[in-house]
């Protein structure tokens, strides 16, 4: 199962852990995968700059290498008062109905200080030289791909069409994630429309490969063997899988999150802005019923993120599943409450046996 | 390529044209399928029975099998004659546009004389002993698909998702058709609404796969060895494919059509029901676009499918495409203009290759 790609990686299987962010990238899922063959990812998006480091540390004193770490690019965003009230009196209710106090102490987030962050982020990246760096949200700036690059960094984009696949392999990274529209989770285009974006991996692979001459990983949707060669077959040298790994007994997310996913069929996931202000994939809950009206007027990401974040915590807390952001792509009848170690055993035994 | 699916229906290799509705597929499309090996589809669903019965002599006079007819499962629907005003209302500036008349003088179709074609349809299918009868927008009455089976006669369903297929399953049809949100033209769900029926082919194949013990059959994307490899690898013992198809030399599609196929991209098809009353997936347009905001108050199928019929028909002949249904999967960019011998050709040597 090698290949360009997994030579690169010093992988032994075209297998990349997701970078799901909020706090399911332990390093005890990141270091299994790397122990299984798979590279593992930090999602690191909503990171400060020294957890990530010490996680980087953490990751290093169990394994040599084979892991990478996934970056927010920050995207402008404008603030308006008037924006943030409505939402604070859209929320309230939620809030109220959980026992929690006003969000007023929320910090409301801005570009400059997301920005600063994430230059920070970088920094740790290359001082701690973490052998992979991808991104979702977009291309950071040329300067920052020829310095990760300097540093022997491999860089990664990711893309939800064919134009944006073309523009990553343009801005000098070295291969693109290509984002089908049963991806879980947040939404990844930064060209077009979520409207436009949403390509099912059947046709989006085949059509980005014929277009872009960097190595295509695939995303969305793929949860075992029959999907890794599929998506080898349409032209793929990798997938990289979420849901799969989400509900593995060493990631972190929720057992909430975990069993509804186990729970769940592939037609109760949505696509919602209300949780972050970007488009997102999760399974239906009450939030994202009542929310349906509001997808248009709400703050952009990550200020409406920064208003439902004290609400989804409070959530967890007390039990319910109602108020928590549940992503899942769309195979969740392929979940499993497994190791990851068996996770890659049945993986491989199944791609062997195709 | 050999599968227990293929040696049923008696095709060299698991390929379906898929039964095009609207004048798609021509006897010479048809004909030119089952001699490459595949199995040639009638796109009947609006045909009148005498119609079908013509077509099914002239394809027997030139293969002798191979060949299969689709049917629409009539819906009940309401007409309400306010909502049929309305529609007129809003179609009217169009008409207009292109110097028409009035649209007064559509037959607006009832529920009872659908339902009588219907009958009528299948009476000339048995009669004609056509080999495969497939269907589209639900599951037939129990004795119909008892009668189909007791002539010899192989049934499909068309699903959306794993209740669905499990539904076709149960009702004793021999296969089912699973459908990606990839797909061009008409969605095929009918136990869910439109939104919970977008599953990508990446997920909904394999967990089809593990819930019906018949076998599936994938479409939605597919456009050449790659696709049909990477289904077979996903657990599908054939796929079923339609732009691929619409683009050939033999297919009836309006120039026009073809076209807007050939220059199309994958982030251009959008989902909408203005056409037809029903969610179909096509290439953006002027029509598209102008009717978004009417998307919940337009008449059921296949009320609005009769009232703008006039306006599709004249946009072509007047050669613009701004009114036409310019149905379309998500893979535009793998479509080509070829014969059907020329593209099964390159099908099987890439299937053969990878």
């Amino acid at each position: 199962m090698s290949n360009g790609l997994t030579e690169r990686l010093h992988i032994q299987y075209p297998v990349i852990q997701a970078p799901m962010a909020g706090g399911v990238t332990t390093t005890e899922l990141i270091t299994e995968v790397v122990r299984s063959g798979g590279l593992g990812m930090i999602g690191a998006g909503y990171m400060a700059p020294e957890q990530i480091r010490n996680q980087i540390k953490d990751i290093k004193s169990v394994v040599s290498g084979g892991f990478g770490i996934n970056l927010f690019v920050p995207n402008e965003f404008t603030i308006s008062g008037e924006v943030i009230d409505i939402a604070r009196d859209t929320l309230q209710p939620f809030y109220d109905e959980l026992n929690m106090p006003a969000d007023n102490q929320v910090t409301i987030p801005d570009y400059e200080s997301a920005t600063h962050t994430f230059l920070e982020q970088l920094k740790v990246t290359i001082e701690e030289k973490v052998p992979v760096c991808s991104f979702t949200f977009g291309i950071p700036a040329e300067k920052i791909i020829a310095e990760l690059k300097e540093h022997g960094i491999i860089t990664m984009g990711t893309a939800t069409t064919v134009n944006e696949a073309i523009a990553i392999e343009n801005s000098g990274m070295d291969a693109v994630v290509v984002q089908g529209s049963e991806a879980g989770g947040h939404r990844g285009h930064f060209l077009e429309g979520h409207e436009k974006s949403q390509i099912g991996l059947m046709s989006l692979i085949p059509q980005v490969v014929d277009h872009v001459t960097i190595p295509v990983i695939a995303a969305g949707g793929v949860m075992d063997g029959r999907g890794l060669t599929a998506s080898m077959c349409l032209g793929a040298q990798a997938v990289q899988m979420g849901t799969a790994f989400l509900t593995c007994a060493e990631s972190g997310a929720k057992p909430l999150h975990k069993e509804a996913i186990l729970q769940a069929q592939e037609d109760q996931t949505v696509l919602t802005r209300a949780f972050s202000g970007k488009w997102a994939r999760g399974i239906h809950n009450v939030f994202i019923e009542k929310m349906a009206d509001q997808q248009a007027c709400l703050p952009e990401f990550p200020v409406q993120n920064a208003l439902t974040k004290p609400l989804r915590k409070a959530s967890a807390q007390q039990g319910k599943s109602d108020f928590m952001s549940l992503w899942s792509g769309q195979t969740p009848r392929l979940a499993r409450s497994q190791t990851v170690a068996s996770l890659f055993e049945k993986l491989i035994k199944q791609t062997r046996d195709l």
